[in-house]
C-alpha cells in the first residue's frame, strides 16, 4: 500500500481543479483594522487591507472586548482547565451564557468551542432525545449542519434552497406522528441571502416540527440588540433552537446554540461533543459576553456596517460587476471559475495590497467560485476608493464581462 | 409530537441512573492554584481546592503564557477573523504549527480548536483520502475518536484494549493489500494505563497499516522536551499521525496533528471540521506556543508531578483505597457506582473545600464509577494532606470497603 502516493494524489486533484488553497499569513493590527501585515513566503512583508475578514463589526479591537480579556487573565488565567464537567465551568461562561439567553429571549444557552460544533453536536445528538427523529434540512445549509444531520444515521430530507413549498410536500409524505425538525440558516453566507423564517414557523406549526435556525452570520448585526434577523423580524420565539457565533460580529471566539431550560441540559447532558471537549478559555468568554453587551447597545455600529455593504454594492454595480444583492451585508463577485478567482485574488494582493481570498469548492457550489467582500465600519472611504478602482482595473485587464453576467 | 415530555424522560432517565452531571461553578485564581473560589447555586461563595484539573503543571497561570497572551491582545487584538483560508491564518498560527512540529519531530502540525475536534476531523477524513481503508481502533478511546471512525461509514474493526494479539488477528483476517490504519492512545486517561506503543508499531509494518496515536492526555508530561510517550520512548518516528491537545499540560486551548508535510496537506485541505471553522484566537495561539516552548526545557516540572502522583498514590494505597496504579500521573479511586461517587464528591467539595468531579458513564464503564485526582506540582504538601485525610475519614464514615476493593 504506497500511502503517501494516495497522499500526493489527493493534493494534485486540487491543484487539477485549481481549488487548492494557499493560506494567506497575516497579522491583524490592533487599532488599525481593517490593516494588517502579509507575511510573504518569502520572508518579506507587505501592508495589506483585509476585505474578507468574518469580524464584521470591528469588535476584534474594541477596548471593551480587550479590556475584558486582559483582565479575567490577570484574575483567572489561560486555560479553563478541564471540560464543562469537570473543572471547566466558571463564571465567566455562566455569565456568557446568561447574556446570551437574554439576547435571544431564550431561558437558556450553552458555549460550544465553535458554531461549527455546536451545529455538528447538536443536529447529531437530537435523534438521541427524539427517536425516529426527521431532519428537513436546506440543500444550502453550512457544512457543520449537514455534519451533524449525517451523523447517527437518522432519517433526513434535504429541501431546495428556501423553497417552502418543497418542504411542505416533504413534510406532508411523511408519517403526521414522526418527531420533525426543520434546519435552516437565517443569512446564507455565500450569497447572502434570507431564509423566509416566517413561512418555515408556520410550516413547523402546522406540521408540528421543532425549529433549528443558524444565525452565525447575522448574530450582532441584525436587530435593535444585534439578537440576528429573529430578532429584527420578531420570530425569535418562534424557533426552538438558535445557534449562533462568537468569532464573527462578536470578534472573539466560540459558538452556541439558545433554547429553553431543558432543551439545553438534554444537549448537555447528551452530547459528546459538549460533553467531551475543554471548554472555553475564561478571557475568550469575558471578551465575548463584553461584546455581546456591547452591541445590544451599538446600533451605531450596525447602522455603518449596512451602509458600507449598500455603497460597495452600488459602486460595483454602477461598473457592471456580477454581484448578488439579497440585501443583506455581504457582497460576493461572482467569477465562476476557481482558476479566474485565484488569479484575480492573487492581484488583488500583490498589486494593489488588497486581500479577498477566493472562495472555492466545496465552501460554494462548482461554476459559481466568487470574490466575498465584507465591508465593515472600519473600513474608510479611502480604502472603499482603492477597491473599487483594482476591481474596475483588474476586471478590464483580464476582459473578464461585465453586465452579461450579473445575475 | 410533545417534545417537552420526550426532553423530560431522556433528562429523567439520567436522573434514574443517578448520573445526571451538575457542573461546578468555579474560577480559579492565578497565581495561587490549585485555589479557586465555588461559586454555589445559593450565591454564595466558599474557598476551594481542584483536584480534578486537566492543566496538569499549572501552566495556565504561568506568566510565560499569560505574558504572552496579553502582548498578543495588544499587538492584534481579539479573535482571528475568519477560517484559516479565509483571513484566519496569523504568524501566531505558523509560529504554533512549527513549534508543535518540533517538539514530535515531524515535518508539519495542523491546529484545531480542539483535540476533540483534530481526533474527529482527521479520523473521519482519512477514509476520504484512502479508499477502503480499514480503522482499528482500541475499544477504549476516547469519544472523539470513535465519533471520527464512526463518521462517513468507512470499515471499522474494534480490537480488545491493549490487546495486540486480538489487533493481529483483526489483521491478519482482512485483505493484504487493503488500506489500513490503526488509532489507539498513549495513555488511557481514565485508568492512566499506557497503549503498548512499540508492539503496536511492530504489527503496523508487518500489516502495511498507519499509525494514529492520541497523546492528549502525556504531552507536556512525558519525553525530555514533553513530547510524550512516544517521545520518552523514542518511538515518535514509527508514527505517522500524533494528535495532542493544547488545553491540558500546556494549559491553554486547541488541539492537533503532526505528520508529514503531505498528510497535514491533505487533511488541511479535505477535512470539514478544519474547514470550515474559525481558527483560534491569535492571543491562545501565542500562549500555547509560549508554553510548547516553555515545557521544552523545564524537566523539574514534569518531574515534580510525577513525584506528587507517587506520594498520593502510595499514600491512598497506604489507606487501603481502590485506587488503580499503571505508573502514569493519573490516580483513579474506583467507587464502583454513580449514586456513591456523586456523594462522595459533594461530602468532599461541602464539609472540605475539595473539588473533585465525579466520573460516570459514558466517561467511564458502569460500574467502574469513580473520583479521579490529578496531582500537580502546584498542589502543596497542606494541600495533599488535607486530601489524604478527607478521603481516610469519608471512606470510614460511608463504610466503603478497602483493600478487597482494589484491582
Amino acid at each position: 500500500m504506497d500511502y503517501t502516493a494516495q497522499i500526493e494524489a489527493a493534493i494534485q486533484r486540487l491543484h487539477d481543479e485549481g481549488r487548492y488553497r494557499t493560506f494567506i499569513n497575516i497579522e491583524r493590527e490592533k487599532g488599525n483594522f481593517p490593516h494588517a501585515v502579509w507575511n510573504k513566503p518569502d520572508g518579506t512583508t507587505q501592508p495589506v487591507t483585509v476585505w474578507c475578514g468574518n469580524d464584521y463589526l470591528g469588535m476584534g479591537q474594541h477596548p471593551v472586548v480587550l479590556d475584558a480579556m486582559h483582565e479575567a487573565l490577570d484574575a483567572t488565567g489561560a486555560g479553563s482547565g478541564g471540560t464543562r464537567n469537570i473543572s471547566g465551568t466558571t463564571v465567566y461562561h455562566k455569565r456568557l451564557e446568561a447574556e446570551i439567553a437574554d439576547l435571544h429571549g431564550k431561558e437558556s444557552a450553552l458555549l460550544f468551542t465553535s458554531a461549527y460544533i455546536a451545529n455538528d453536536a447538536t443536529l447529531s445528538t437530537l435523534p438521541k432525545l427524539f427517536p425516529g427523529l426527521i431532519i428537513y434540512s436546506d440543500s444550502l445549509n453550512h457544512a457543520s449542519m449537514i455534519e451533524g444531520v449525517r451523523r447517527n444515521g437518522g432519517a433526513k430530507r434535504i429541501f431546495r434552497h428556501n423553497d417552502v413549498e418543497h418542504l411542505r410536500e416533504l413534510l406532508q409524505a411523511d408519517d403526521p406522528a414522526a418527531p420533525k425538525l426543520i434546519a435552516f440558516e437565517s443569512i446564507y453566507s455565500m450569497d447572502g441571502d434570507f431564509g423566509p423564517i416566517e413561512a418555515i414557523c408556520d410550516l413547523a406549526d402546522e406540521f408540528g416540527a421543532l425549529t433549528y435556525i443558524d444565525e452565525v452570520h447575522a448574530v450582532g448585526m441584525y436587530g435593535p440588540r444585534g439578537g440576528g434577523v429573529t430578532e429584527r423580524d420578531r420570530l425569535a420565539h418562534r424557533i426552538d433552537i438558535i445557534n449562533g457565533t462568537l468569532a464573527k460580529a462578536y470578534g472573539v471566539m466560540g459558538g452556541y446554540i439558545a433554547a429553553s431550560d431543558k432543551m439545553c441540559d438534554a444537549i448537555r447532558s447528551y452530547a459528546p461533543g459538549f460533553i467531551f471537549t475543554t471548554s472555553l478559555p475564561p478571557a475568550v468568554a469575558a471578551g465575548a459576553a463584553a461584546s455581546v453587551r456591547h452591541l445590544k447597545g451599538d446600533q451605531d455600529r450596525r447602522d455603518q456596517q449596512q451602509t458600507q455593504a449598500k455603497i460597495l454594492k452600488l459602486r460595483l454595480k454602477g461598473l457592471g460587476m456580477p454581484i448578488i444583492d439579497h440585501g443583506s451585508h455581504i457582497v460576493p463577485v461572482i467569477v465562476g471559475d476557481p482558476v479566474h478567482t485565484k488569479k484575480l485574488s492573487d492581484m488583488l494582493l500583490d498589486q494593489f495590497g488588497i486581500y479577498v481570498q477566493p472562495i472555492n469548492f466545496p465552501t460554494v457550489p462548482r461554476g459559481t467560485e466568487r470574490l466575498r467582500f465584507t465591508p465593515s465600519p472600519v473600513h474608510g472611504p479611502d480604502e472603499m476608493d482603492k477597491l473599487v478602482r483594482a476591481m474596475d482595473e483588474l476586471w478590464s485587464h483580464c476582459a473578464l464581462n461585465r453586465a452579461e453576467l450579473a445575475g
